[in-house]
């Protein structure tokens, strides 16, 4: 067991990423005591106990968090408000709670209205990371290795708490930012949730068209490759769509202009303006790449 | 070699596609003679050698075809009728010409334009394979190993020319099926054009943004996996688009649409409406998968 284990977890949302944390964590040796995971589902509740990832299962979270030292929130974000009231008078004086959300804003304003003074001891954080798999059984240590984690603290947030989640993410592999909770919803809306918005219209689009098996039937690789993310939990997405409604509505705004001038060129048959837009993706595509790989 | 194999291949540009089809006819021992390619890069030409792809090279496609039993042609869409214009003069009585291209209409209309009579022995054909990158040295033999071949004969086609195109593609592993060029053109539009142009005009509109480096940087695996194809080779997309305007305009349109009714319940809030349209994507995603995994 590391030095500074932590005796006492508590696990609100037992799915891919909370319960990937908490199996990285064990194999870290960064866990010397109990994990108790928090569900609506006993049997997903059941599926996280046989896979060594909590120690107790409970669908009350007030038990859950008490005498925790950590309390990690994992619930849809739409869940996350109720979660916070769930456990509000139960938590210990010296309890860190941090967040996995994929937007940071709305979780910021949840914590600061609920908790009150407790807020300083919350730490808004985001893993990116993460596959279209849901649930306890698809959780797996490895899933935070050599991938970025963005914390979102402000001038209030106790410097000590936002140090020791720092540590236990830095302890399984991921390397930590920090920045406002509302750059970080600009960044993700535009390199995640509109991405997700494109996958989910189309697969909707197609599966509308009259002759939809035979459009299926002749798709490849690239297809199954471009709208694996439309695989994704419909309910987190839901979510997240609400708690980032602004910014996702910029850049779906910005992005419908950029398409309907390519749509444009497409009808004009402006060969030169296609070949230069496409030129300049691939070029920014590949540079990223090379970078994700160097 | 196996009975029936060929005594002289042409190869009008020696790219992914082209060059892989050639070492899996090679690998199935189908290829009893030469096999001359012909291109514009002597670079390329020469990497094609060195990969065992052709054994000849020219940059003179009316040496390149004359006494080849079969003519590939695998140049981008807007090079086929100059190709076509090329080679007719040299070609032999019996030649078989077939070609790759992502789009058949407007092959099928240059074919009948530039070959007249000869047109009989053309056989559209466009295998569903490929990846983002491009050239001789990307080529690889199993690129069409459980793949779809569609070919696109009309009435007037010579029916054993379309069955040895046909017996040539299914010995390296692919299954091929007969349509419509202008039913393979709206059914590509739909699965193959229409998401090439929704990657690369995400990373167009991405790399536009301020903090662009900052963007990318945030940017995880499912970001990489949705923009793969927006790696794909830009005059070869911009011919796509040109050959396959019709089609391609009308898919963008109603993706367009659906796209921005999607954003609408992003607006007012709708996470019904949002949860329905992710959980039928979803549902028909999963089954899409599901069915190409059988």
């Amino acid at each position: 067991m590391a030095a500074g284990a932590l005796q006492s977890v508590a696990l609100i949302g037992v799915g891919l990423i909370g319960g990937s944390w908490v199996l990285a964590l064990r194999e870290a040796g960064l866990i010397g005591g109990t994990v108790t995971g928090c569900g609506r589902s006993p049997e997903n509740l059941e599926v996280a106990r046989q896979c060594g990832i909590i120690d107790h299962a409970t669908t009350d979270p007030q038990r859950a968090v008490r005498g925790a030292e950590l309390v990690v929130l994992a619930v849809p974000l739409g869940a996350v408000r109720g979660a916070l009231e769930a456990i509000r008078d139960d938590l210990a004086d010296d309890a860190i709670v941090t967040d996995v959300g994929s937007a940071k804003r709305c979780v910021v304003d949840d914590a600061r209205l609920v908790l009150g003074d407790a807020a300083v001891r919350f730490v808004p954080g985001h893993p990116i990371a993460g596959n279209e798999k849901s649930g306890a059984a698809a959780a797996f240590p490895e899933l935070f290795r050599n991938r970025r984690v963005i914390l979102t603290p402000d001038a209030d947030t106790d410097k000590a708490a936002a140090a020791r989640v720092t540590a236990l993410w830095e302890s399984v592999g991921a390397s930590v930012a920090t920045m406002t909770a509302a750059h970080h919803d600009e960044v993700l809306a535009a390199t995640s949730h509109l991405p997700h918005m494109l996958a989910y219209s189309l697969v909707d689009t197609l599966s509308r068209w009259s002759d939809r098996d035979e459009i299926f039937a002749y798709a490849a690789g690239g297809f199954r490759d471009f709208t694996r993310i439309a695989s994704s939990d419909p309910e987190m997405w839901r979510d997240i769509c609400l708690a980032n409604r602004e910014a996702l509505m910029e850049v779906m705004e910005r992005y419908m202009a950029d398409l309907q001038e390519l749509r444009e060129a497409v009808r004009t048959g402006d060969g030169e303006r296609l070949e230069a837009v496409f030129s300049h993706a691939k070029a920014t595509r590949d540079r990223f790449v090379a970078m994700l790989e160097s």
